[in-house]
């Protein structure tokens, strides 16, 4: 039996200014197949603040963002087999998707031409879909996770987006044999998370980044083996030929050779990072090292329960700063400078609750 | 018991112009190792080009260039056992590498930090290497190949370079599944000879090609399935995401966008042309479709054999306009605005017999 739509509250931005503020709607109706979920926490993923400045030229307006969400299911359809109310899951980058092409049959919904993103897409009963700065959000079973018991709620939430978009290509790539060597460029949300992934799957870990005060950090909290400064060109070319994998996170445009010179023959260079313009695609290094630059992007529903079971199993969770809602506005200029160590986290439901 | 240097006759480029003129010069003894060859055909590689007019940047003039070399042998060293006077034999792209390091060892000669180029280069003793523009070349023969029995001389000679270069990527990307679909990117002396190893690999074959008038050889002769205009966007977006590889021999600088669009998720980019300027690289379709680009030099000395043996097995040939030696300044005109079907040829032994 149907219900009727579902009252929500979140921030919104309503302009390509970017600034957030409260915002009424609603939500579909709990059908079938759904889950209603009450949002505990939400992490504010570089997407998030693209979007809501139209940086990528596709935002509808009013957008709610978020897709880095844990919370609890209150509410379950008579057709849902996979959780039950009181379940802690999360919601990632996807909502949607035909559930029934090629990728879809692999298991790669990410790929899916008709996927619907968790935000700033058209659901398929035709409405707007709003993200996790929200209090509550209704999906399709198929699109919810189980989180892990030893994963908490609040450094969980960024794995959802930042941890499946670096662990995805890690597998697709084969960069995780042991005692092989990775770099990882950029040490911000996915970055950090790369570097936890790399040490769990048994690599050396070398962070690449242009911030030298971040060195100690890197090494001694998130156990990197190395940290190279790249505006450094001595550092850089005693490492020239050193590393099997780039996992390269740099969202903002960026040189390439300096990267692929670090890498030894047959070297791959994987790009997570979303630059809103080209890069500069040098010919000789690709040729001359039978080197490859390959993009992923945030994986499958499938991959990224592995990954949720994966980081419960090794311990691996994102190192947060937890803000309130009422906040977001100030993180998100603080993440426009990568002033953050190393994910805002959104402590939704309590910020909600002391309105 | 060594010998002393011996005379030998060329065309050299002594300057940026590009322009060859005759030149004599010696080559060194033939040492224990070493095969001295009677040229007979040499191939004009637009790498050729590229050194005459330094369009590299490291020319060292004198130059005599030529890297797809086929002759004859007229002397071998006394601890040369592959081969006997009389053979018909082949000299690519490389007469040298240290033979120990990592990648010698793994067969892949051409990726050696110190391999030594046919033309070019500084040789082990010290002088310049001179390449097959000329009556002789003396070469050790680890570096020489043997040409199958059934391969002709004139339009084998291409397969040393050209052939190799599209022959070894399609290997190591995997791009050899029979049924899958390929895109060979540029139809010149790389890109016909792509289009029939995609064939005797079984594979579907479209050709990308800014040259409608190609469209007739390209099907009737070559064999290819299909012929894409690269600049009609009806026939690109009617292609869109219908290739699994690519393999892209453009040697000009050009936009890859149109190129990814056509590759399925998973596809793979392939280059092998050598632009002399960075192409532009969006990360957008990377990651959005889990491609990758990757590129691939001219393989190792094995792999060079296989490949010219797997040619004399499915009879594959290069397309050929034989010149004389003196003819060779305006086919490099020629090659320049890439008004040639598919490579030139020098016959070069028949030249110097009728100087």
């Amino acid at each position: 039996m149907a219900e009727s739509k579902q009252e929500a509250f979140g921030w919104a931005a309503t302009d390509s200014s970017g600034v957030l503020a409260p915002f009424h709607f609603f939500r579909r109706e709990n059908e079938a197949d759904d889950v209603t979920i009450k949002v505990l926490y939400c992490g504010v993923c570089h997407s998030d603040l693209h979007t809501v400045k139209n940086e990528w030229g596709f935002t509808t307006y009013p957008v709610v963002p978020g897709h880095e969400i844990v919370g609890l299911v209150t509410k379950v359809g008579n057709k849902v087999e996979k959780f039950k109310v009181g379940d802690r899951v999360g919601v990632g980058v996807i909502v949607g998707s035909c559930r029934t092409c090629d990728v879809c049959q692999q298991d790669l919904e990410s790929y899916c031409p008709k996927m619907i993103f968790t935000y700033n897409s058209t659901d398929k009963d035709g409405t707007r879909t709003y993200g996790g700065y929200s209090d509550i959000v209704v999906v399709d079973q198929h699109f919810v996770l189980r989180i892990p018991e030893n994963l908490p709620s609040d450094s969980g939430a960024p794995l959802l987006c930042a941890g499946i978009t670096v662990y995805s290509p890690m597998k697709y790539y084969g960069m995780i044999e042991p005692g092989k060597h990775l770099g990882v460029a950029g040490l911000g949300g996915l970055g950090h998370v790369a570097v936890k992934f790399g040490k769990a799957f048994g690599l050396k870990v070398t962070v690449i980044s242009s911030s030298p005060k971040k060195e100690d950090e890197a090494i001694k909290k998130l156990g990197a083996d190395a940290f190279l400064v790249s505006s450094d060109p001595a550092q850089l070319k005693a490492a020239i030929g050193t590393m099997d994998f780039i996992i390269d996170t740099i969202a903002a445009v960026h040189p390439l050779v300096p990267l692929l010179s670090l890498l030894k023959m047959n070297g791959k260079l994987v790009t997570v990072g979303l630059p809103d313009k080209p890069l500069e695609l040098p010919i000789f290094p690709l040729v001359a090292g039978r080197k490859l630059i390959g993009g992923s992007d945030f994986g499958g529903v499938k991959e990224t329960q592995e990954m949720l079971d994966f980081c419960g199993k090794h311990g691996i969770t994102a190192e947060i700063e937890l803000i309130r809602l009422d906040q977001v506005n100030s993180a998100m200029e603080r993440l426009a400078k990568s002033d953050v160590r190393y994910r805002f986290v959104i402590d939704v439901a309590n910020s909600l609750a002391n309105l």
